[in-house]
């Protein structure tokens, strides 16, 4: 299942990035799940990863690559990614194999090992099988091109039901700068910085530490403003490549430009995985506004968004606000006075001043609930704090997914 | 669904104490919902309640009578308990109606209103149908009898699939002293400060002050140590009541033996909520210990115990080690060093050293996750706090239930 539609744009080619995959075989046969990006020389590249303790091997090796180049100087000039096997939980032995699959395309690519950054997604616990993923590499290679960005996000897919694409185009000092960007996910994500697995590129021309903070602070409104399961992957990784081909960003008018620009990107990645989250049938926007804190917005909505109660109401089309305010109730806040706090499904008044709101009618909510996007505003009535949190429901296909599928 | 078969224990009766029941027709015709408990004058009632900000009107209500109790050096004379219906979400009518519940008790009783505490369990944001409570009132107080365990234990349950009841017996001083207790609840459950709705009377002899501080670190260990999907109800209680009819609990060897006995009552209650919680196949124990603090060692139990990917693989009977890796990594622990944990499924080692076991094979893992009883132990290796969590799987039947049913 996913909600709505979201046709996979036509991305035009980045100029500096070339896009290459494989069927390596690593847990089926037949499907793309190898893919490579080239990176031309003297780009900046940012990222972000997974704050789980038991990060991957190659979340430590790729941290560790970046760490090098930026030492010496020196920028990524490959992305490689599989999917099919998350090399997580794999020790000492882990490393050692992301490790090589570095040194393999390195030696094809004629770079430094440290160059090449890996990224993994799939199982968790099963050691990466080197021999088919190693034999696939030179394919891969072999397919680079300026336009396999579809064959690219396919090829990275796990239980998505579909490929996750955006492209935006903008104009600074009359040059025309491109951003392109493909994700994955749709289960184990409560990213807590950076959704599974992101990649996103432009031909502007970016120092590396400008691009590294615009990021963090792009992915604290995007990718870790999502959840589907409350589950931090061991995975999750956004990188942010800027070739520095095209347009140099210098100005505030230019720099704002193309920061709303990778915002939407940002955005438009992490609201396609919403809506491809596993079993979905709905996309709710969290809107939390009136909180003293930011933090304490971020708190209700979490809340509301991983309560089973309000998920499963959710996919009943029931317009359970009593389940709504409990949660919002539950939530860790200080001195709250729900007396103050209202809540809106959609246009309809559900909540004010600690109970049911006086015009409230069944049928004006069980309307809005019937939709399948869902906004729920919360107004807590202490503050001019807010922020914005995307979720998705609980339904049985979710279980079915996760009961069958081995993540 | 529910785990295992728990009979309903032969009650004894306890002196001081006579329960009454009702088919006041609140939500379902022909079913018991309403419950009178009369305790003797003089006895010593201690209580805690749910922590929801949001908490309902018999919440308050019954908070402020115990308050007016002590303060006038008297005691609560009556519980009334009502299901079907939680009179949550329902401003200030719910208060009226709550007030109103307890002073047509108290005028057949002829007692004090503030003597009378109130307790609602059910749908939320529904108003009281108090016409037909209150019709229903005096066949339960006529019903008053001191072996009404079972009924009001029937009376008391909204989604459970089956009475919780259990009562132990010690010697004091060669004096019996017996403990009863009943509760409900299976969904809507992480108590955070007591479960649903427990009920715990014993003839002993104990001054308020003492029991309070039993009572809420026995729950701290038993209904605060369970969950099932992470939400807190807006009316959770545990009341404990000792009529002081039997023997006086002093001296450390007695308040010893009570205390533990406390304990099994509660801890008891607590499991068979969980054994009974929602769509539940299993009946899952998280163990975690070397942790620094007991509350480290919680906040992983509970990151664990909440995960819908842990809870999907317990429901397959998937063996499936790296979602419990994943969810221990996302816990929130400061500087952890996962190559220090250990974690084992019943008697088999999953993961050591950052990584799968080396011992581990799939058909040892599958073995233990094919039983309804699983234990999970994780070990920190990095103090020597410790705790003890109770759950259950996340099932289709988990979703239909509450897809279907509006709490």
């Amino acid at each position: 299942m996913a909600v709505g539609t979201v046709p996979f744009p036509a991305m035009p080619a980045i100029d500096g990035i070339r896009l290459g995959t494989a069927m390596a075989g690593i847990k089926q046969a037949n499907r793309r799940d190898l893919v490579v990006v080239e990176i031309a020389p003297d780009a900046s590249v940012a990222g972000t990863f997974t704050r789980n303790a038991f990060c991957a091997a190659p979340v430590h090796v790729a941290k560790d690559h970046m760490a090098i180049c930026q030492t010496r100087g020196t920028s990524p000039r490959y992305l490689l990614i599989n999917t099919g096997n998350a090399n997580a939980g794999t020790g000492i032995a882990g490393r050692r194999d992301a490790e090589s699959c570095c040194q393999e395309l390195a030696r094809l690519g004629e770079v430094d090992p440290a160059m090449v950054l890996p990224f993994s997604t799939g199982v968790i616990g099963e050691p990466l099988p080197m021999d088919r993923l190693l034999a696939a590499l030179p394919e891969a290679v072999g397919a680079l091109d300026d336009n396999g960005w579809q064959q690219a996000a396919d090829g990275i897919l796990t239980t998505d039901t579909r490929p996750k694409g955006v492209t935006v185009s903008i104009e600074i000092d009359g040059q025309p700068v491109t951003l392109n960007g493909i994700a994955k996910g749709s289960g184990m994500i409560q990213p807590d910085m950076a959704t599974m697995l992101a990649f996103v590129t432009t031909d502007a021309c970016i120092e590396q530490p400008r691009l590294s903070e615009w990021l963090g602070s792009g992915v604290q409104r995007s990718f870790n403003s999502i959840t589907v399961d409350s589950d931090t992957s061991t995975n999750d990784a956004c990188l942010l490549v800027a070739t520095g081909r095209g347009a140099r960003i210098d100005g505030d008018a230019a720099i704002q430009r193309f920061r709303n620009a990778l915002d939407e990107v940002l955005i438009s990645l992490a609201q396609q995985i919403i809506r491809d989250a596993e079993g979905a049938t709905k996309f709710v926007t969290l809107d939390v506004s009136e909180a003293r804190t930011e933090q304490e917005a971020r708190d209700v909505a979490f809340t509301v968004a991983h309560s089973p109660l309000v998920k499963t109401a959710l996919y009943a089309c029931d317009a359970n606000w009593g389940r709504i305010l409990a949660a919002v109730g539950r939530a860790p806040v200080e001195a709250f006075d729900v007396d103050l706090v209202r809540i809106d499904l959609g246009d309809v008044r559900l909540v004010e001043k600690g109970g049911r709101a006086p015009g409230y009618t069944e049928e004006a909510g069980s309307a809005v609930m019937a939709e399948e996007e869902i906004t729920i505003r919360i107004r807590l009535g202490r503050g001019d704090a807010g922020t914005t949190v995307w979720t998705s429901d609980l339904s049985h296909e979710y279980v079915s997914i996760n009961a069958d599928y081995r993540s």
